[in-house]
């Protein structure tokens, strides 16, 4: 599959690798190319430079929003939450329009420090934002409630048996996210109903994040449902 | 130990209940108690009236907010979320102060409908407005994440093998929670941090009203934490 990751960042990068691992042909989108292969420090979080990481993926592309969500049949918006709508509007609807949308974004704002607030929540969500600003696309939230490096590699935590969930209106595009799902490994896939049960998952968020600063000791967890 | 569980509603009763099975010395505080007491119709949930469920529990005493909190050396919350500020002015002040209050409750806002949204949520919540306006109380926020059936059952889910908070800026207070909720059975108790943590347990919430209403089929589960 032709498969267009819009954002370079760290979750960008992972599926990204993942997915051109499981043989799906990738290009990531980003704001300017030339810009992001010129950085030549790690980002913010102690990460590579994008060009150093490109290094060791040379069948992913890299190009504009525009060019690689153009080149996709499938898309993901791995871009920073607060900034995905913008980014979309540069990649264009034209190039969204039909397709399925994995939005794995997080409307996190740490302008304010730690903790984050979320630009959205509550009455709404960026699913919900973004299912408005393109209603022709087919936007389906889901692995946003993780980090990047358990979204593929379920194994890494409790054996795999750990949950994962699916948002959206439009039932051939949350099976086709569910495939894409379960090649990565994921069993426990939950589909919560409509794009505004995105609001559920986005705002998990905020105890995610003190999860990981406090008792889980670290990013490397999941949560599981278990019932009566 | 005498405990005063503010709130008449499945929450209170469930917990009162288990409290007292336990040997401690129960009073549910509630607004008016002679109106508590007459009513005859199940409530919207389908519950027993009150009276019935006090029949079957003639050890537990029911009194005012006020004269509830006066007689208990530990307190709960158990009032609907948006009704708590309230009801806790009406417990007064001088009936708080220096006492454990377990906030179990949850800002929902059934006011437009299902979903509900919270009525304080992101950069504030629920139980930070009660310490603020109950300074000299030592909040904990716990067992919010769950239905009360499943907060003193444990077992009732997966073996007891599942999680809950505790929020909260006193460690002494947070112990003396820890050990309640040890004697309910609960083994996997995760300290999330202050107070403001508890923006993480209450904005819980709207995922786990997505899971009841769907894929859990029903109020009988909950979450456990894996990690790698």
């Amino acid at each position: 599959l032709k498969i267009g990751v819009l954002g370079s960042g760290t979750v960008g990068r992972t599926l990204a690798g993942k997915l051109s691992s499981l043989g799906h042909d990738l290009t990531i989108g980003t704001r300017d190319v030339d810009a992001l292969m010129a950085r030549t420090e790690p980002d913010g979080m102690g990460n590579p430079p994008f060009s150093v990481w490109k290094g060791s993926h040379p069948a992913i592309a890299v190009e504009t929003f525009e060019v690689a969500a153009a080149s996709g049949e499938l898309l993901i918006n791995a871009t920073s939450g607060t900034g995905s709508l913008e980014a979309l509007e540069q990649a264009g609807a034209a190039n969204l329009n039909g397709k399925v949308l994995i939005d794995v974004s997080n409307p996190l704002d740490f302008s304010n420090g730690f903790p984050p607030s979320l630009s959205v929540c509550n009455t709404d969500s960026l699913a919900e934002q973004i299912q408005r600003a393109f209603p022709e696309a087919k936007v389906v939230k889901s692995l946003n409630t993780m980090t990047a490096a358990v979204m593929v590699d379920t194994g890494s935590v409790a054996g795999g048996d750990h949950d994962v969930f699916l948002s959206g209106d439009d039932e051939g595009a949350k099976n086709q996210v569910r495939k894409l799902l379960a090649s990565f490994g994921w069993k426990n896939i939950h589909d919560l109903g409509g794009i505004e049960t995105a609001r559920g998952v986005e705002m998990w968020l905020p105890l995610w994040l003190f999860l990981m600063g406090g008792p889980m000791g670290g990013a490397m967890f999941n949560l599981k449902m278990v019932k009566a």
